[in-house]
């Protein structure tokens, strides 16, 4: 199934895709729903991110490709920062430039893991059932930030400006993540494509893990880190983040 | 006024303090409320995070006497990160040491900054008037993780675990921040005792300047930074955060 949030004229509401549509639920994405009778056509409808995470962690040197490419020693753990809720945003929405910030903004393509249950220490064999299903994530990253303090690297700022987040279109629930490419095209030319395979933690790997540190909630995002292939995004530019079998995840930059 | 949230049974509400007694409150802490019949004993409450942050912004290098300390150069900009949600806990209660570190962790008493009003690229003399009032928090760090990897600084994730983001017990609203000082006492030994005015950017000027990056609701909090003695809680210890006219924020670790 393929889950979104939504909204239309004063109304707001989740609901799965059938087709073109959304059949309209009642109840929690996570635990007991009911279609209801409405069912609404996409095209009727403004996108809303498809959850809304306590958190969304997010993966730095998860891939080995991009490892070697830069010379980074394979973790031991996970390494991860966080993007605040005020970056997230929609599918189709406007990611608005900082106007504190006149450096490179870079696109990066990463698959998002959606918990779909509370869990904390969470067994290796029991990880997969805490996974709700996988979105699509554009960590969008002010580059020049990162090291613009010699003393002290900007993680935070520079991963969260508003809008830097965006993340959707929908949750996909029956997906095989090592089945799975993340493909990034700006303006229609492909500047990413790469396994999720290639992972050096994979999707179960890292909500046991992190689960060891902090409780994980229904509706948070894990996004997994990306590989080689990040680049400039112009102003101007749309970016799409294509995983098949979720979807593609496009935005306007600027 | 000093503002609560608080749980008894099964229900939940706010409402501000009257003596020892709490005025529970109908409607919205940070816009329109109205006071009810109602007058619980603090004794019979249990006291829960007096706000809920979209984010808790932290920061760190912001008190000359530490900058000049531990030879850190002023910084241009603030210089932040996030504490994530799974951190937020309340007066009184239990801070559960990580299961998956055993390395030090350490105090850091601090004025936490609460957002009343939601806004962006706030201007230098409009950011009072975003500010709704001061908190107490202990900005709790799993200090050997910081530079465990070479490649990468764990900033989330030594700050985040579990229970690390302890703030209240209440949020003050009269009180003149650059009066104050931010006192923390190890099983009631004075370990911090620091004054507010020593801050590189003073709370006003956090406002206006991490507005320019990222939109700032009403109940986020931005920790203001710790100054020196900072140092390791041991397993059983009773911390205290102490700032006259906002109140005693106490837990205990582990």
């Amino acid at each position: 199934m393929r889950w979104l949030r939504f909204s239309r004229q004063d109304t707001a509401g989740f609901g799965f895709v059938e087709a073109d549509r959304v059949r309209v639920c009642r109840g929690d994405m996570f635990g007991a729903y009911e279609p209801t009778d409405q069912a609404l056509a996409l095209s009727e409808i403004q996108w809303e991110p498809p959850c809304v995470p306590t958190k969304m962690i997010a993966l730095w040197n998860n891939f080995h490709e991009a490892a070697r490419k830069f010379s980074l020693a394979l973790p031991e753990t996970p390494l991860f920062f966080i993007k605040s809720a005020n970056s997230f945003c929609a599918h189709g929405a406007t990611i608005p430039p900082p106007r504190s910030y006149s450096g490179r903004v870079l696109y990066e393509g990463e698959l998002g893991i959606v918990i779909g249950k509370r869990g904390k220490n969470i067994a290796p064999e029991d990880a997969a059932a805490h996974i709700f299903g996988y979105t699509c994530v554009n960590d969008v990253t002010a580059i020049d930030l990162l090291k613009a303090d010699p003393s002290f690297t900007q993680w935070t700022r520079a991963k969260s400006f508003d809008g830097f987040s965006p993340f959707g279109p929908v949750v996909a629930t029956d997906v095989s993540p090592a089945d799975l490419s993340v493909r990034t095209l700006v303006n229609g030319k492909e500047r990413q494509n790469y396994p999720v395979r290639d992972m050096i933690f994979a999707p179960a790997q890292l909500v046991s893990l992190i689960s060891r540190d902090t409780t994980l909630s229904p509706g948070d995002i894990i996004s997994c880190g990306t590989s080689v292939g990040s680049g400039p995004m112009p102003h101007g530019a749309t970016v799409e983040i294509v995983i098949e079998g979720i979807g593609t995840l496009s935005n306007r930059y600027g």
